[in-house]
């Protein structure tokens, strides 16, 4: 049997680390990036596990990770990408218009939505084979516009928009250049991270998912993905999600 | 009677600047702006015009410009946002993901999204007032998720997108802020000018519209809005558009 291998972006903490250890269980071998080596991802501990320094917004970084990747399979069966910033430092999700700054602006769009397209770019020949491939991008249901009634987050919420758009032209290009890869954004529910910590107070404690159970959650809805699918939004339980 | 105020941003060429001459025939004064003097809006010619410099990507010049407006009026009935880039001597739309580049993909945010959210933070005084007003801003239907069904155009489409949400975000804050302003996003469908002129050949003789007719057609859905409404997205026959 040929073996089976998975990239995870954005494996550093949280929903990212959590992927990386799970499908450690799954494949044969796990692609982890991480963006400063500071980070817990170094706590996982596999010889099936690699792992890559990446920042995601840097497309030469990608363009050599991938040939990295290359230099030792020529398939990838799962790429989940994990990266996103709401909040970070001085970076804080605007609560009315008056908080907007261009430039914040440009780095929700660079980190939440430029990098996943950009990825989806270069893992294409990775994905040129004949087996069921997932490329999954965690997205958020504050990105749904159709959803939005409480305002606020422009610019996470208008990134992850951009995000979207991005992952369903993305599965569309897929369709005649890879069609055995299903590209699916997921909305994994409020996870207890670092991203939702500032947020957590308001969120019911039945609604606060752990890292664990988030990422079984959110497996279960890419085993269900059936292959005519594509560029569709899932929320964790299996709902779609309006764009 | 008190006198009526218009704002077109944009309005250098094509639907902005016929925007600028169509509303000369509605309201008492006509901020016009424009980006580089070397432009067609210096041909309209009214004692009503007032031709303003401005780059919309930077937001300096965006309170510079509503400074200026507001030490003459205090109110705005019509602020018509008609900046977007399509394609600008070295930016070309991308059919596929090779063609992606970051820098690009960032400057489509910058004048696409970023500039029209930039302009609703600061026009927001001069909507702040018990007239009727509208803040409309020209999208595309390309920017529907929903509706992408042919692909390609990566940093276009997801540009467009994240503008609808910015739009329809800042009219979940307007309904608190300024009541009485309506926030629309409007497709014009394909209009005879430079940003389609590449693609026309495509597009059926009587489904290429004169800006003339463009014009027309998208005020006539700006009068049919109701005070209720408000960030959705229409189309130039008043139907609406799928996010």
């Amino acid at each position: 049997m040929m073996s089976k291998a998975a990239l995870v972006v954005g494996a550093s903490q949280g929903i990212g680390l959590e992927f990386a250890r799970q499908l450690l269980d799954r494949v044969d071998r796990v692609y982890a990036t991480y963006r400063s080596p500071d980070c817990d991802l170094f706590q996982l501990d596999s010889p099936s596990l690699e792992r890559l320094q990446l920042d995601l917004t840097d497309e030469a970084q990608i363009e050599r990770t991938i040939a990295k990747i290359k230099s030792e399979t020529s398939e990838l069966h799962y790429i989940i990408n994990c990266v996103g910033v709401l909040h970070d430092g001085a970076m804080q999700p605007e609560k009315s218009l008056r908080h907007l700054n261009g430039d914040q602006l440009l780095k929700y769009f660079q980190i939440n939505s430029i990098g996943a397209v950009l990825l989806a770019k270069h893992v294409q020949p990775l994905l040129k084979h004949r087996d069921r491939s997932v490329l999954a991008t965690i997205s958020a249901k504050v990105g749904s516009i159709g959803d939005n009634q409480l305002g606020g987050w422009y610019g996470y919420r208008a990134s992850k928009a951009a995000l979207n758009m991005f992952m369903r032209t993305t599965a569309i290009e897929y369709k005649r250049t890879c069609p055995n890869a299903i590209v699916v954004n997921l909305h994994p529910g409020t996870t207890d991270t670092r991203l939702s910590k500032p947020f957590q107070k308001s969120v019911p404690p039945e609604k606060l998912f752990s890292v664990d159970r988030t990422v079984r959650q959110l497996l279960d809805v890419i085993d269900q993905l059936e292959n005519h699918q594509g560029g569709e939004f899932f929320s964790w339980d299996g709902t779609q999600i309006p764009w």
